[in-house]
């Protein structure tokens, strides 16, 4: 007998439904549109509906599957209790319960960083090690904590967001949290236009970048990669405040190995490059000791981790 | 059938030893001296000789012992490994294994930082929380992280190490681990009395600690309590860089409860009132919700620790 397990990551717009088997072969993957209206009241029983008729489809029977997992865009603790999801309209929903209560098989959930991390451990970057830290950056920098092989969730489900770790006394703009000086405003897309703008502000060096209308963080490190001075001294102050990062953070929960994702890992090996002196600088040695990887799964990344949380 | 379970905080010089119930009742707590010569090959044997001549002494039997836990002045991996123990003269012994085939019984083994924070969370004060951090304050700076109520030991067993964490840019001297402007460099007694010299010499203002020859950090905290101008500047110095420390290491792992364990912790409740400015200042706001304490056990919170591995 075949034993299944559902992977679903839920997104503003859709959520993204796996079914997957126990070893963690793909069996299908597909969307539904999230419907927000209403507190985002539908959210979960349009899923557990979409799950129901995968089954009838393809003939699975209750028995055949382990149960569904679930990472969702907000804080969530082991317990399943949703905190604040701004996207979906929700406000202390226990998403276990809740989605059981629809779907009558077993539910994990977990904050979507957090169970894209745990895919990535399964059957990415991460692969084959117990002790990951995944940093995603993205338009914000996210992270997850794999612990033993499991999320490190934290008493309000904010383990692993290390996007807001201080690391800079002298910024004076404030981080969209409220802080000043939070890792996500230098390590992000956005985080690294804005070092961009402050280089290119307080130097008269000519840079390819000065001739693209509204250049991303994309256009910095292509122009760094093709020798441009300026977008190199960019690409290196990014990579400072990446390798600071990185470095307090393993300082903490020592990982065997440290996974980059996000649209900005698209960038590549030279990240790691641009990162070492600083991570090297600022690591406790006992820390030091670790491998570095690049994300795999893409956005699939949370489907396979909200799976797995249902294999632990 | 009574059940009994036996922690060991193994130090440089002694071993303490304790035999408790499985509920953590304290039944007997001795020591025996640790023997470091050539390389610490006895010590283990030392201690395994200790706990059978209990066992004989109050008629216990195998069956009713579930085994035994040792905190290590090391860094120690999941399995046992631990990679060295300066003071023992250890490396890449795993202790575990070692112990197990002197005493015949179930061994557990772990850092003993993250030892002493599992006793705090077990009967100390953590006690009731399932996710604490534990922050020794002592001539440098440990810590442990509990996670679900259990020790987050990391890849190489430095995981809630966080006394070299990097929190000041600007610091000129050498940490012992060779990295610059450690959380260990200000939070510790040794940096207590350091920020007191700096602030010191920067000032003609009288200080009561001018007139004490080698003030020691205790010397600091008690002044300020009297309303020494100085020694409460030295003591809200100390206490921005313990904040903001603990803010960094709690936007990480977000425990539920942070517990002030160390000599420093003695100068109490104060504390808090010293790190809440800038713990408030760096934390990420989904992690600002925590509650702080003391540590209750003093020397004892290995022991309770060290029992409390055979017991997850």
């Amino acid at each position: 007998m075949a034993r299944y397990v559902f992977g679903i990551d839920l997104g503003g717009t859709t959520a993204k439904i796996g079914l997957l088997t126990e070893g963690g072969e793909k069996v299908d993957f597909w969307e539904v549109p999230t419907r927000t209206e209403n507190n985002g009241e539908f959210i979960l029983a349009d899923v557990a509906d979409a799950i129901r008729a995968k089954m009838n489809e393809r003939g699975i029977d209750d028995s055949e599957v382990i149960g569904a997992g679930i990472g969702v865009p907000g804080a969530v603790n082991v317990d399943g209790l949703c905190y604040q999801a701004v996207n979906l309209g929700w406000e202390n929903l226990n998403v276990v319960n809740e989605l059981h209560s629809k779907l009558k098989l077993p539910v994990k959930a977990g904050n979507d960083a957090n169970v894209a991390a745990l895919g990535e451990a399964w059957k990415g970057g991460g692969r084959g090690y117990q002790n990951m830290l995944l940093v995603t950056l993205g338009t914000g920098v996210g992270g997850g904590i794999i612990n033993e092989g499991k999320i490190l969730a934290g008493s309000k489900g904010s383990g692993g967001e290390i996007g807001h770790i201080h690391l800079e006394d002298e910024e004076p703009d404030a981080c969209g949290c409220g802080n000043h000086g939070c890792f996500e405003q230098y390590a992000s897309a956005t985080g690294a236009v804005r070092l961009a703008r402050r280089i290119l502000a307080a130097t008269d060096e000519d840079s390819a970048l000065r001739h693209i209308d509204n250049f991303q963080c994309k256009d910095v490190f292509d122009e760094a990669k093709k020798g441009d001075k300026v977008a190199l001294q960019i690409a290196e102050k990014y990579g400072y405040y990446l390798g600071k990062g990185i470095a307090i953070t393993a300082s903490v929960v020592n990982p065997e190995i440290i996974v980059l994702g996000g649209g900005v890992s698209r960038a590549g090996e030279m990240l790691f490059d641009l990162l070492k002196p600083s991570f090297e600088k600022y690591v406790f040695p006992g820390c030091k000791d670790v491998k570095f990887a690049l994300a795999k799964l893409g956005n699939d990344a949370g489907v396979y981790g909200a799976a797995k949380m249902l294999l632990y």
